[in-house]
């Protein structure tokens, strides 16, 4: 693309119209990930939210953050999280995206979001004991995830880690050398703040090294050594 | 899908052997944004590198945040912007993403990966003074961030707060309403450590509100108000 380009400053970006520059702005950061995250209250009654910040921190150990607005009255899922220390996050993926975007909506107090949007809690138990937070049934990729930390960002949201307790996934969507296949588990993308994505893979590439040229694989099953 | 699942535990999952544990982790948070990041050292040589863990954190003020690995010896691209307070962010697309993923390469200190992989330099100026880092002249959509914070995470990655300078982007990807179309600029979306793929938008859904429903809009432009 090499048509004209326009070019924004801070104070231009400052002076939009609200709405006008959390869409533009919440374009830029590329396409972001969509995910549920799900908790439980004191007396287990579950809540989940839609979120597009989780990023991955570390493999070994295994870390998860999440971006959370700054906390108030309606905040529910962060107020779980931070009382239990636990959650989970779930593929957002094709067949229940819509629901999934609803779960936004500002439900009263005391009204689950699972309910609300139709979908099903998914409680994984280990050796008996159940995890502290639902996760969502109709998801093929399941985390459940222990706060390790919560850190307060400058403009007050809030960037919580997750260390990862179990993950739970479609068996055939996984490589043999460990890659999961987002494209066949119909993981979405979402785009700014309101447009979602499936995705089509174009390669894999090999292990950058400086003097070697890059190898590209479309059988994603092949792997790497 | 509702085939055989699979689930690990935390023991499962640093059992395993470290590139398979990589790739599998690296593929839970769902699809991940691709950018180069440009910086320059004292001299204004120019260093660039990838990075999969752009994250949105506010649109007022424009906030972004970026995860770094923990800094070595070949983390030029940290250092030279914690020296200068400045760096970029560039959109990877599908006529350079291999370009983009040979600058995870090791290249010996003075290398600019921008002359080892075939990119070029973009230096925004504003009022006669050229910005302290350069973005990428291939890409069409560029963002100029001064750091705003950097956090020590507890894994030793380093959370950088980048606040927006200034953007420039190919001007018929925007809608009226703000939205940047991420499909028509070939930005790409990761999976895993090295999955590579285009984007087909499916919708975009309006604002949801408890006692609404959904309205989903295949045409872009139009936009929402």
């Amino acid at each position: 693309m090499s048509t004209g380009r326009v070019a924004f400053d801070s104070a231009g970006i400052a002076a939009l119209p609200q709405r006008v520059r959390a869409r533009m702005v919440n374009s830029l950061s590329g396409f972001k990930s969509a995910n549920l995250v799900g908790t439980a209250d004191a007396s287990g009654r579950p809540a989940c939210c839609m979120v597009s910040s989780v990023v991955h921190l570390g493999s070994d150990p295994a870390l998860l953050g999440v971006v959370f607005r700054p906390p108030g009255d309606d905040a529910h899922n962060y107020r779980n999280l931070t009382e239990s220390g636990a959650f989970t996050l779930s593929h957002v993926t094709l067949p229940f995206f819509e629901a999934a975007h609803q779960t936004s909506a500002r439900y009263p107090e005391g009204v689950s979001e699972f309910e609300a949007v139709g979908l099903i809690p998914f409680w994984h138990s280990q050796d008996g004991n159940r995890f502290a937070a639902p996760a969502v049934k109709e998801s093929p990729v399941r985390i459940g995830l222990k706060v390790a930390d919560d850190l307060r960002l400058p403009n007050r949201c809030r960037f919580v880690i997750g260390a990862i307790q179990w993950v739970d996934f479609v068996a055939e969507l996984q490589a043999e050398d460990g890659f999961l296949d987002l494209v066949a588990a119909e993981t979405m993308a979402i785009g700014g703040l309101d447009a979602y994505h499936i995705a089509e893979r174009v390669a894999r590439l090999s292990y950058a090294k400086p003097d070697r040229p890059l190898v590209s694989r479309s059988d994603f099953l092949q792997g790497w050594d």
